[in-house]
């Protein structure tokens, strides 16, 4: 099985925001956007990017995998840390150029490579006009150095 | 007050990710993508993105700002349907490339510019290496054409 997608040039509106069609709107680069949220909870995990095969792989292994732009090629969310995300479902928005990627986060539960459950630990804080961040809380699940290796 | 950002050009990752600098990582055209969640259930609402100037103007009046790509302009949500997102807080992501908009959903409850509340009222669904969208039933809370005129 290799899962292709129609094209979205040509569909109108109507067709893209109402119709069975799933015609992703890949960027100039050929990506989307894939937001990464917890089946259980609903709690947005990670952001990441897909190019087409890394979508197809995704609904054909049940394994979220993404496309890296800093390395240039289709990532395996896990591959090195262990932390595989099992796909629920996958949800299309309406202009169809971003993704719902709806998961079971495996492993120690660490979809950040920082060790944290989500990538958004810290909250903006606002100030006399300077804005900073302030952690709110989630604790390391694992320690980057033990997976990754020194940096 | 006119709320400025720091440079992320220059910072360590360490600084990028654990630090308490805010340095949005806007991208060569100037922004970052931003992820609408509703406080109350944590719902995914919609994906837009953010300039500097839109993401300035959501922390000092506590209402959602967003970049339009399309119409090359500062939107406020809600300007035209009243659908106008209260701002309860703003994440980080660990490489401040996207932002996690925490708010309120005003006006009747629609973040969808097509009525509902989210925009992710598709889901995919793959059969025989097709794949189409199929609704999961979230209502319209508005008629569009009401709203935006007759397209």
């Amino acid at each position: 099985m290799s899962i292709t997608f129609a094209p979205a040039a040509g569909l109108s509106h109507e067709a893209l925001e109402e119709g069975a069609v799933f015609a992703p709107r890949f960027d100039e680069k050929g990506l989307v956007t894939a937001i990464a949220v917890e089946a259980s909870s609903g709690a947005v995990l990670m952001v990441a990017h897909m190019n087409a095969e890394a979508l197809a792989r995704t609904l054909e292994t049940g394994e979220a995998h993404y496309y890296s732009r800093s390395r240039g090629k289709i990532w395996r969310k896990g591959e090195t840390s262990g932390e595989i995300q099992k796909l629920v479902e996958i949800r299309a928005d309406c202009d169809q150029d971003a993704l719902l990627v709806v998961v079971e986060q495996t492993g120690r539960g660490g979809a950040c490579h920082t060790g944290r459950k989500t990538c958004f630990y810290r909250r903006v804080e606002v100030a006399e006009a300077a804005a900073t961040l302030v952690p709110i809380g989630e604790p390391r699940l694992f320690d980057p150095s033990d997976v990754y290796g020194a940096s």
